[in-house]
C-alpha cells in the first residue's frame, strides 16, 4: 500500500471561517498510533460545534474537522500490537489519552485531563489519512461495512453509554426525549437489545410510525399531548414513571418536564452539549423523590467494544445518507437550519 | 405500667396559628402498632415548616408535631413481635409503610406512596404517647441514653444516608457544605467513622475549631475565601476536587460552586429542604465531567439500625441543650430567627 | 362466593410415606393474609424433596406439598390492602417472611429466618384452598392463563434470579448448563429477553434444536464434546470464556468445568439443592482468575414482581403437561425416574 | 547520576536450585519503561513460589526474584511522563500489561492475558537496577520510607484488594482468618481504617494481645474454642455471622468453617496461593443461604494508589525486620520452616 505525501482535506482555518477543501500533509503514525485511510466518516452536531468554535473548550487551529470515521489501517508504529496493516479501523471522538491518571485507571478515559480529541484538538476524520492512538481506535471486524458502522462510531457509542449509565435494568422502562431523531433512533434500538422498554418523546406522525416500528411500547406526541408528564406516566407500569429518562434534547423544558415523570428514585440522563445550556431541578422534588440526575459524555474504550458488538450482530440500523466529503459545508448548512433528517456520512475519495 | 386517658401535648391547631399545650387523649396501638411513652424528643427544622405549614405536601390538622422521639414501649398491638414491652423505641419521621408496593419491596420506604409521617400525616412526638409502627420503629439499646440518641432519630439517620447515597468510598474525599452546623457536624461525624476524608465548608473560626477537632483535614471558610471551588480543590487529592459534596445548605450559590469543585465522575448530594429553591447546573460541564446529582431523603429502616450501631459504639457526638416540652413555641422562635447553635432535644414531662 | 368446610388435598402423612388424596378442613386467613382457590400447580423437583424429607431444613408434618399454584382471591384477613376478592394470586415457594428482620429490610426475604415456606414449613398448593400471606403472593393480571403461568412462579422466578445474581450485562455471554431441560429453557429465554448472548450446553440433537430456536448462539453437546471447557471458550468473543455460568446441574464435575471455561471475572451462578452435594473449586485458578462463585437461592417479591412481567408479555413459554391433583403420586415417580420432559401442571378440582 | 554497567542481584539459575548472589548486565529502559535503583524490597511468601517454581504458571529462568522494590527513579524511556527522574517509585508483582485487553480497559490488569510479573516472568526486585513499566509503577511521596513502604507494594496493596471485593461496608463486620499473622494485621488495619469491624481470628495469647491492640472487637482462638463457627457468630451483630470473610489462610477446613459461620448473603475472599489448594463449599448452605465465594489477587493501578494513600496517611504500620541482600537464602529457609513473624525487608547495597 503506498501512502502519498499529501491527502485532500476539509480544513477550518479559522474558528467560524470557511471551510477550505485542499491538499494538506499526510501525518506519519508515533510508536503508539495508526495511520487510517478513512473511507467513510459521519457527521455529527459536535462537528459544528468544533467548526464554529462556540464551546467553552479551547480547540486546535487550524482543524480537521470529524471524529467518525471508519477506514483501513495503512500504517503503524513501532509499538503498535493491537492491529495489523490492513485491518479495519475506527477513529472516535476520544482519540488518544494518557492511560495512567486516575480517570484513565478507571475506565473514564474521556475524562483524562490529557485526552486528544478528534477534529477538535487534533486533526479529524475529514481528511484521507487521519492518525489515532492504537490503544483507542475501535477494532471493526471485516464483515461490517465501513458506512454503515460510520454514525455508531459516535452516535452509537454515545447513546449506549448514556443507556448504561442511567441504571435501566432490563424489563425497566426508560422514555427517551428526542426518540424520533438521529440519536434517539440508535437509543431506542439499544434499548430494545438490552431489554429495557421504550416510552418514545418526540413529535409529529411520521416519528410516531418510525418509533413504534422500532420497538416502542409507547409515543407521546409532544405536539398533541396535552400534560406530556402525565401521558408519559401513564404508559409506564403503574403509572409509576420511566425508570429512566434519556435526553437526546437538552433544553429546560423537556428538563424539567422529566423530573416530573421520572419514576421516584429513577435518573435523568443528560446526553448533548448545546452551547451555554443550564439544567434546573426544584429542590423539593428532588430529594423527596431521589432523583438522580447525570450527564454522560461519550463511551470510553470498552463502551466503544460493546456498541460496535451490538451493531455488528445486526441489532442497530443507523438510517444515513452518503454525501462526498467537499460537500461537507453543503451539509454543516443544512444541520444549522435543522434541515437534517438521519444522519450524513461522507464518503472519502480514494 | 399504667397507661393515662389523657395526656400533654403541643397542638398545633391550625397551619402557622398558635401552639396550644393542652390534654389529649391518649392513642391506642392497632395490631401492627407499639405505644411508646416519649422521654425526649429533639426539634428538626422540619417540625417548623410542618407547623407553618410552607411545604407543598399536604398535612394533617391539627397536628401534634416532632418526629427524633425516644421512649418506652408501654403497649403494643397483638401482631408485633419485634418489641416487647419495656423495650426502648425511637419514633422517627417514617413512622410506617405499606410494605408491599415497589418501593417497599426494594428498601425504599421513604419513597412509599402510603408512608406515614409523624408529625406531618400522624400525630408525632410532642406529646407523652406516641403510637409507631413496629416495623418501622427503631429498636434502641438500653445502654444508649434516650436525650442524646433523639437528634440521631432523624438528623443522624439523614445526613448517614446521604453520605451512603454519594458512592464515596473509603479513603475519598468528601467536601461537607456547612459542616460546622448541626446536621453538618453530625455529618462531618459519620463521615470519619465511615472511612472518608473531609474537607470541612463553612463560615468563622468557632466552627472552623469545631470541624478541626472532629477529623476535618482541611477547612474552607466561606467568609474569608477568595476562590471557594479553588479553595476546596487545592485541599483535595491531586487538586482534582471532591470525590462527593454533601451540601446541607441547598441554595444556589453553594450548588453553583459544588459542581465546580466536585471532581470529574464525583456526585453531589443534595439533603435538606428548603420551600420553593431550585438547583440550578450549567449542561456543558455537567454532561462533559459526567456529575451525579443526587437527592438524598430520610434513611429507611436499614440505614436507621446501621445510623443507630454507629452511635451506640460512641462515635458520634451530638451537643444538644435541653428545654422542656411547653417550651416549644420559644424555641421555634429562635430556629425562625436563626439564633440556634446546635440541637434542642425536649424533655418530655413523665 | 361460597367457601366449603373441607376440601380435596394431597397429604404427606410422613417423611417418605403414601400420599393420602383425602378431604381436609380449609383453613381461614389471618389479618395479614388471603386464601386463594388454587386452580393450577406446578410441580417442582423441590415437592419431591419435601415429600421424601431428604433435606438438612425441619419440615412440617402432615404435609400438604406444593408451591407454584395459581388461582383465585377468595376471602381475606382485614388488614389486608394488596389483594380484592376475585384477583388472580400466585402462591410461592416463599409464603411469607417477618418483613422486619435484616434481611427482609433489604429486600431478601428468602433468607428471613422467619420465613414460611409453601409445601414445606407450611400447607402448600396441593389442595383446593391455599393460605399465603398478602405482602408475599404474586398479583396475577387477568389476562395470564392460570395454568401457564404456574410454573413460573417458582421455576420462572428462579432463574430469573439467578440471571440477575450472575451480574451478567445485556450484550455478555452466558452459559447455561442444563439449558434443554425444564429450568435450562426458561433460563435461556429469560437470558433472551435481559438481552444476553446464551451458549447452551446439554446432551443431544433434540435439545440441540430447541436451544437454537430459543435463541441460543451456540449449542455445546456434553455428549459429543472431546473438551466442554475449550469448545464453550470457542463459542465466546474472544474464546475468554463466559460471562457468567448458570448452573442448573449442580454436581461436581459441571462445576469444575464451569470454573474453566468462565471468564477471568466472571461468576457462577450455582441453582438447584441436589441433597449432600459439594462444589470443589482449584484455589489457585479461583483466585489468580478472580473467579466468583454464588449460590442463588429463590426470587424475593421483587424479583417475582419482575419474572411475572416478562411473562406477562409474552417473552417466556414454558411448556407442560396437564394432569389432574389425583394423579401427584404417579408424577412423583416419574420424576424419580427421571423421566419428565418439560413441567407438569396439576388441574385442581373445582 | 551515573549507572552502573553491572550490578549484583540474587540469581536463582534454575528452578528450586541454589541462589547465586552475583554481578549482573543493568538493563536499560525502553520508551515506556523506568529504571528504579532499589533501595529496599519485602520478601513475600510468593517469592519462595516462584524461586521453587511449584506454581502451575510458567516462569522466566534465570530468574531475580522479588516484588515489593523501593527505590529512586535513575532512567527513564523517551515516552515516560508519569515519572521524573530522582522520583521515588515501587516495584510491584504486576509489572506491566497491555493497557488494551479487555481487561485492561476495565481496570483488571492483573487478569491482562500479558501481564509482566516482576520476580517471575520478568527479573525483580532483589537487585540493585530494576525496571519497570512506568504506567504500572508504584509513585511513592517523598515523605515516605522507603523501608517501611516495601511491605505494602505487595501485601498491603493485595489485602486492601481482598477487603474492597468483600464488599463489606463501613460499619459492617469482616473475619480475618490469620489476623494474627503479617498479612493478617495488615487486614485487620486496612479494615479499621476503612470503617469495618473486626472479628480476628488466630491462635495463642500474643497474636490476641496484637489483634486487640490493632483494633480487633473480638478475638476467636483457634487453638481455644470449641466451636469456632459458633464463637465468631457471637462476636457479630446478633449473632448473624461476619458479613464478609478475609481468608489468608486458604485451606480447607477454616474455608469450610467460614461458609457456617459467614453472614447469609456475605462473602468469602480467598486471598494467596497455596499450591494444589482446593475449596469445598456444600451446595445446599451456598444456595439456601446466597453464599459468594471470591478469589482475590493482587490490585490493580488504583487500588495500589489507594493502598499507599493509606499508609502514607500514617493509617497503617507494617512491622518488619531488615537484613541485607545477600541473606536472602536463610530467609527463604526461615521461611519455608514457617519460622518467620513479621516480614523481612531487604536492604539493598548501594
Amino acid at each position: 500500500m503506498t501512502i502519498p505525501e499529501l491527502q485532500w482535506a476539509q480544513v477550518a482555518e479559522k474558528k467560524g471561517g470557511a471551510l477550505v477543501y485542499k491538499q494538506i500533509p499526510v501525518p506519519k503514525p508515533q510508536s503508539d498510533e495508526i495511520l487510517v485511510k478513512i473511507r467513510y466518516s459521519g457527521v455529527c452536531h459536535t462537528d459544528l460545534h468544533a467548526w464554529k468554535g462556540d464551546w467553552p473548550l479551547e480547540r486546535k487551529t487550524p482543524l480537521v474537522d470529524g471524529h467518525e470515521g471508519a477506514g483501513i489501517v495503512v500504517s503503524k508504529g513501532s509499538g503498535v500490537t493491537e492491529f495489523e496493516i490492513g485491518d479495519h479501523a475506527g477513529i472516535k471522538w476520544l482519540n488518544g489519552s494518557c492511560l495512567a491518571c486516575e480517570f484513565c485507571r478507571q475506565g473514564d478515559e474521556p475524562l483524562c485531563p490529557g485526552a486528544l480529541l478528534s477534529g477538535y484538538t487534533v486533526d479529524g476524520t475529514f481528511q484521507q489519512y487521519c492518525i489515532g492512538k492504537a490503544a483507542h481506535a475501535s477494532y471493526i471486524p471485516k464483515q461490517v461495512r465501513l458506512d454503515a458502522v460510520a454514525p455508531i462510531l459516535c452516535a452509537g457509542i454515545t447513546v449506549y453509554k448514556g443507556l448504561k449509565e442511567s441504571g435501566a435494568r432490563p424489563g425497566q422502562t426508560v422514555a427517551i426525549v428526542g426518540a424520533g431523531g438521529g440519536l434517539g433512533s440508535l437509543a431506542l434500538q439499544y434499548a430494545k437489545a438490552m431489554g429495557l422498554r421504550v416510552v418514545a418523546i418526540d413529535g409529529g406522525n411520521e416519528k410516531k410510525e418510525m418509533c413504534e416500528k422500532l420497538g416502542a411500547e409507547a409515543y407521546v406526541d409532544i405536539k398533541k399531548s396535552k400534560d406530556i408528564p402525565a401521558d408519559v406516566k401513564a404508559a409506564t407500569p403503574e403509572s409509576l414513571g420511566a425508570h429512566a429518562v434519556i435526553l437526546l434534547a437538552v433544553a429546560e423544558k423537556p428538563f424539567e418536564q422529566a423530573t416530573e415523570y421520572v419514576r421516584s428514585r429513577g435518573s435523568i440522563v443528560a446526553i448533548g452539549l448545546p452551547a451555554g445550556a443550564v439544567l434546573k431541578a426544584p429542590v423539593f422534588n428532588t430529594v423527596v423523590r431521589m432523583i438522580n440526575i447525570k450527564g454522560s459524555y461519550v463511551g470510553n474504550r470498552q463502551d466503544g467494544v460493546e456498541a460496535l458488538d451490538f451493531f455488528a450482530r445486526g441489532l442497530i440500523k443507523a438510517p444515513y445518507k452518503t454525501a462526498p466529503l467537499k460537500d461537507l459545508p453543503r451539509i454543516f448548512d443544512l444541520m444549522e437550519k435543522g434541515e437534517i433528517a438521519g444522519r450524513y456520512v461522507l464518503e472519502i475519495p480514494e
